[in-house]
């Protein structure tokens, strides 16, 4: 449980972080104000995150600590090279990780998973990505090739670094697991969710005018 | 007015990305999330500003323009080496700004003299940067002259940059020297209010262990 908030927490903070480089590379003084407001609604769930562990009598550095490396190392692999790429990585990362943490949500109890709930919650930022995207690919269709490689190349890197975490902490396989008195997610279940996480990304890879 | 009112805003929205730049450089998770809180309330400036400026019936970007460049200019000739830097800087430009805004308010309407204090009111987050900087000059006492160094060119190159600003837009130079039913600032004036701003810039780097 402690480590499941930990990684959702340190996710946003890094998400505020890559969201501020993202508005540095923003084409329009309005468009930097649009993406910092995105950065800023991510740093809004770290604090409500943050104070969770502190209530469950967990020092946040700490617990956040195993997660820095695996997701640094997921961001420098999908460094956006400018400003739609960023945008792209924005919406679809940020879909990936709500769509997974969602499905991860009915395992756990009432109160955490109200958190989750509420953090993921659509923030309604999505709508400007996708106008921005779709404009972008109207003025010139050579970028829609280039995004939907860029679109699938984020689905690859998130799933494996996801697979890596997994793989590393026992506690957060655990609650995918289940354990006594708490019913898990058996080997079907877990490749229903699967297909499920690729659906959705299909659906919003379509909804940018982009072929997943 | 419009002037005076969109330089602060960029200026806002600039302080806010050379946060988001300093929270990369944070030794610490909790250091970079002190240092995204300092940001967002910069934003939260920019966001009063802005609409200041809408209410006025002023197009934001548009008013913005003219003061993208110099103050880009700042940021690039004061661009911190490392997080002790960025510190300092966060804390001396916010506050030689501050200064300065609050003696101009004098001389503007009421409703805007009020915002401009409420901007430039003191966060509080003084208190942080005072702390992590004195304590790394009593670990290691070298810092202390060259971080007095940096903080004699910060407030040289702001002088120098304000100066530019003024001398190129007749409007806000205008808000100085005031006009007809207003008082402006005479040469005297104008004088005695340097002064106080480098006394004030000497506390401020007394008050941080050194020497201005």
């Amino acid at each position: 449980m402690v480590d499941l908030l930990a990684v959702l927490a340190y996710g946003e903070l890094s998400a505020f972080e890559r969201l501020c480089d993202d508005a540095a590379l923003a084409p329009t003084l309005a468009d930097k104000a649009e993406i910092a407001e995105m950065a800023i609604a991510e740093f809004g769930h770290f604090r409500l995150l943050r104070q969770r562990l502190v209530d469950l009598e967990v020092d946040p550095e700490q617990a956040m600590q195993p997660f820095v490396a695996p997701l640094e190392a997921f961001h420098a692999s999908t460094a956006p090279a400018d400003w739609l790429e960023g945008l792209v990585k924005a919406y679809v990362g940020d879909s990936i990780a709500g769509d997974f943490y969602r499905e991860i949500a009915h395992h756990l109890d009432p109160g955490t998973r109200d958190l989750v709930l509420e953090v993921f919650e659509d923030t309604g930022h999505s709508v400007f990505v996708v106008e921005k995207v779709r404009a972008a690919i109207a003025a010139d269709p050579r970028v829609g090739g280039r995004l939907a490689l860029w679109g699938r190349r984020l689905m690859g890197e998130a799933l494996s670094q996801a697979q890596l975490v997994a793989a590393e902490r026992d506690a957060l396989a655990g609650l995918l697991a289940g354990g006594v008195g708490r019913p898990g997610v058996d080997l079907v279940e877990l490749g229903r969710m699967f297909t499920r996480l690729t659906e959705e990304h299909t659906k919003r890879m379509a909804a940018l005018g982009l072929a997943a």
